[in-house]
């Protein structure tokens, strides 16, 4: 038998305690998951640094990777005999579900800011290069792989394969909403996504939803929104990112101006020089960066060891609302103050924003365009989300913007009561 | 105010996935979990190797551990006007709850075995040696950290306090049945917590449970008694154990034997001698193991870097049931198969046991000797309660105990046919 | 010891699906719960004749009444050391909560509806009238009962008092979106109550939210939305609403025209009449109204006999979407359809509208003013909800409608094929 | 296309709160559905008196029946290409498990005692008389009534298909455990019945369990266990149900006794007489019977009277253990102490026994004989459940028996006060 339909000879489950249990029958799947590249994701968390505030966060996108494939493979058996859908493409499909983060490192979001890297392009290096996954995969077939990648890179030519992937309704965001709530257990997150499952049909070139489903999607659109602005964008989540990326940047400076480790960094040299290779970038789990950030408690450098007690202990940085338009006056304060007592504003002193766009129709040329959900209606014509529903439509298209000023508490309390902006920020603290 | 007295201005909550949320309204409990000491405990996973198993149990001990305190807190709330109870206790209570894993170490069970350590012992010196935790203790009364000390050491004077934590039905097995059962995904470990904190009552010197609660303790020791042998004794997180045991075995024996590691294993060095001293242990944590495991990967001995690459890549043992009475004559067969093909059976040829006391009325004398449960009757006598419940009684004093044998499959698929046990393992294996 | 004070030995509980528990310890809540007038609840579903459409939905305002009276006992927990909270309202606040309900009769719609009644004023006469539940009332105080009714009916002095019962986000709400999400089993209707309770705080005229909690309280607002249009305006069950109706008017003319039914109804002579007292209120529950619909299936007039037999046995009227501005002409056609082929289009062609406003800030004037949700911000300024939240103000102050045509099929599908409305309907039931 | 094989031209579901879905694809099981004998079942609690002890606890045998065909359902689904599984099966085994509990009539308990009915006969008489059921199944084929009728009366040659809906570990009661425990809000009556489905195994005359899915069967047998003694025996509903026995004895005895109702209990007179036919049988729901309690409250006989006030305003009667064998003198001592006082202990005084076999493996000749559970062994061997398992061995067989004294404690309170059982009765209740 070819081995793209060879079949285990007993179904494995995985008890899951987001979807009950993900089934695997397919031995390219069950082969897949045992590959080192694939394991590793147990070493990256699914919400980087969101333990920090939600202390059941603590789950691995490895969790998360089975669960998009768990969804899609549900998808596809639904689809099993509806028009428009081609059986030839299940395996495909299955296999970029469960690939689709390979590519993700250690605390992505601000390794990636800090050292310019992109974990799709490593994704995408992962399945085509030297890898177990890409054996597997191209015992399939040669072109496999390169099928694969094209899926989860959304250049393939099927339309309707990436849109179960990557669009704005996907078996990805279906599991990260759901997984991320019952692990922070937050109780938004929730929504009725059996039914979506029952109300998706697959049409020549997306994923469309029946209209009887529509307030089963509001749900979701809502699910969303709340825990982006309730989990994703925490400010005490993002006041441990905002301390990580400094430590990135601190070390990296460090290494360029000649200091002098006293453990060499070994894992982090090709990144503090910008060009990780494959291999090098497959090392560095969270496991490996929280030892050298243990050890770097212990440096010389009174900014990095700092930083890194901070963040080991989770010392973290408070934070006031910051209007930059408005407040550009009190940061300048602030920044002479930090200067003057010796407190490098440029790692105690620090400016996030976040932002989010929920949902949009068409979003042109954007990077993170992603697919606007459609409608089936019963006179079989589509009709996007937003004009239909009142509730999407009104937070369409609407983005969001968040900024914050993060600073050492500990640190601003040593500085003179004379400052106006000191008294303020005390005062709103304080209360 | 004194310090034991003050208030935080506003009660604190954690979002917790098992209690919805854990309360803090004293700032001596918020000024310990603020500690180095205990937030290191989320770098410690609750259930050590389940996560090879169950792909959702990778939550910490710094969770379990405010699960503790809260349903004490809960406990404490209760009982608040009843006799017998004294109010002073309450702090100790809530310390001691919250501290009471503190000296866990990484994958505490393998550790201990094979380094000879005592998780306890170091809970101990952590609360009365030279740490953040101890100078938080001592700023309440100089006496109060013996005193935490010696609740969770179970020799407090007051057994009430101690029977909260260390008795059949204490807050610290409420909390982890239903934590593991949460993380894990499985349908066993769930009872009606909330209705036996509602019939506990203070006595003189232990917490006891109104007759009318049989019931929902009955359902919380079949909890019990399911997720040891679904959850805790499962033979592949067993898997997992053995080899993890054989690499802190194989570690140790080359040092001892003077061999030259790539990187010189700092850490482990004074474990390697058995006498780790507070601050060495304190730093190795399982971030720090995981990453020596990995570096491990690529030293030149043989079997070290193969069972680290085993364990980062879980690539698990296989196993049989295995008698130790009836089989060691196959046992020996397969001892010599592997020494003469140069594989040693000493690392690869593992018989492991586990064994679990669902419930005991008495076992004087026991080291992990803990209070039987009494139901207070409507008279006011008490009775203990195995003789009440048919359910518990059947399963009272009876040890179970199950022995697997461990072994590499892939390498046992090497070697020779003829032999009648290897013949006999695969089928079993293949069916 | 005063009534008002005394306390049960013991507390009570109930065990709760929604809350766990409802928890009670004044002995004036407990002699209310046991008034027959209270107990009469049992026999008055919760959702009418949604158990048409959602077979879970068979719960009654008994349990709905429970519910609401537990919700306002937690905040009041919380609110008892709060400024502005007068102690002395509590037992008030329990009674009202628990009573609120009281005057509702059997399938209450449809019965205010027909009959021209008021179940307010039901519940006005039974706290005030010569009732079991007026009896221990006025044991508490004279005035008690007066003020309980003042309470209930929103003029009472005391308007932080009313609004826990009747506002926006009262506990009435909380607890019928929460139980009728878990009795129908849908997914909406969760929100994070606990959250909500903990962010309440008392002000001198009213309840309002932190506004940390203004996710939350989006959150509800959406469970809101969902729970009307896809439980409370579901279109099966108010099909079977619509042919209740029509039975209780059509036995209400049968009455005034004086045909002598087999067996008297007497329990409807004065709802006929339109001047029911309040024993013969209290006397017609759903059990006494579904006997006469089962003995009204063998009644000689065909109308009253067919409409019964298609309620008691759920041979509902199927429908189809009406726009009143556009169809006239299409209503005119089969009216004339009907009429000429004997099937009276009085009873068996009707249009039944649905509107709801999810939220509204300020509708002075309307009968069921509710107040607006007022936030409390970090600075002590109230604002009102709609002005912080884009969600909520999106869908604020915008009535949303929804028209249906109902009518029997199977009579339908006898009538002549030739009706270019019948052909149109015929297509859209069948497509 | 054949009648039995006709599909709906789209999947219909019934949202439910247990198993989330109920599916239905099949025209046959949609008709039966819709017959008035099945929608009778929403007027007939799953639960009977039940509601009295848990407030939730008022769900219709409606549910239950569809509940128990969509697991029959899910159960085949599993089987479809296995072994020993004859597809043309399917049809019956889904029309058995709907119509499984069709013959059940109001408060089945009590009804079936006093008036010698068995709900058994009258689902046999249902399904083979002149029904619209039997319509519907004679459609399928002439012989489908009585196939379907030799299903639930455990006749049938195929003893898999009997199985299915009655032996130890069927449908039947699964649902009713998950079902009854999610409606009353209890935490037990929780398994894992999606891995249970996974791992039965049809062969040739009966369901199969893998032996590696025995843990859950554990828990499904503790469920039950737990269920009986917290739910269905809870003391309070067999209160009520005490006291309606005692109504239809009392009016039964009436009836004899020529005694003129003011109302002619005309539901009631073949039911009095021992031979109600079908259609009288049918008649009387649980609406119909609440009528006539609420009707007899205004009877002359104070009895009577007395008993149904009572019944339908929970005024229930307290009850104390009783032990025959030892606390006979004490009951006479009571039943001549009522009769002085004219209290007729015929019933006002009533010992109430209930017990309960959790498990049996084989009781030959019993009426309520079930089939004992087998393991299928790696090795294809069958091992009955209770010689694998310690905790079903040990509760296996063994029968529990509990009695009870009920009597109105009102009644109780004004007798003699010299009286050594009442004080010791007032002892016991008020401690």
């Amino acid at each position: 038998m070819a081995y793209r339909d060879e079949k285990l000879s007993e179904e494995k489950v995985f008890k899951d305690p987001v979807h009950r249990y993900v089934h695997v029958r397919d031995q390219v799947i069950w082969d897949l998951i045992g590959t080192s590249e694939f394991q590793r994701l147990r070493r990256i968390k699914q919400l980087g640094t969101s333990y920090t505030t939600f202390h059941g966060a603590e789950h691995s996108r490895f969790n998360h990777s089975l669960g998009v494939y768990e969804i899609v493979r549900r998808i596809i058996n639904n689809f099993e005999d509806r028009p428009n859908w081609n059986k030839e493409e299940r395996l495909l499909c299955l296999s970029a579900a469960l690939l689709h983060d390979l590519g993700h490192g250690p605390f992505s979001h601000s390794f990636e800011k800090v050292f310019k890297l992109d974990h799709e392009a490593f994704t995408q290096a992962i399945i085509l290069g030297d890898t177990e996954v890409n054996k597997i995969l191209s015992k399939v077939e040669p072109e496999f792989p390169s099928k694969v990648a094209e899926v989860i890179n959304k250049t393939y030519e099927n339309k309707l394969v990436v849109s179960l992937i990557s669009s704005q309704i996907d078996a990805d965001r279906m599991d990260y909403l759901q997984r991320d709530a019952y692990f922070t257990g937050v109780s938004y997150g929730h929504f009725d996504m059996e039914r979506i499952l029952r109300v998706m049909r697959p049409t020549e070139d997306q994923v469309v939803i029946k209209q009887s489903g529509m307030h089963a999607v509001e749900d979701y659109i809502m699910s969303r929104y709340q825990m982006y602005w309730q989990v994703y964008f925490h400010p005490v989540t993002r006041s441990a990112e905002v301390i990580l990326s400094k430590i990135l940047h601190r070390a990296k400076k460090m290494h360029e101006e000649g200091y002098a480790f006293k453990l060499e960094p070994k894992h982090f040299l090709s990144f503090f020089k910008g060009e990780p290779n494959l291999q090098e970038y497959l090392r560095l789990d969270e496991s490996v960066t929280m030892y050298y950030f243990q050890i770097w408690m212990e440096e010389d450098d009174p900014i990095l060891s700092d930083l890194c007690e901070r963040f080991v202990n989770r010392r973290l940085f408070k934070y006031i609302e910051f209007n930059p338009n408005q407040q550009m006056n009190e940061w300048m304060e602030l920044y002479k103050l930090f200067n003057k007592a010796g407190i490098d504003p440029d790692y105690y002193l620090v400016v996030d924003s976040s932002s989010d766009l929920p949902y949009d129709f068409y979003r042109p040329g954007e990077e993170e365009e992603r697919l606007p959900i459609h409608l089936l209606m019963p006179n079989k014509e589509l009709r996007e989300l937003s004009r239909q529903s009142d509730i999407v439509e009104s937070i369409s298209g609407k983005k969001r913007t968040d900024h914050k000023l993060y600073f050492p508490l500990d640190r601003l309390e040593g500085l003179s009561n004379r400052s106006k902006t000191k008294k303020r920020i005390m005062e709103i603290l304080y209360g």
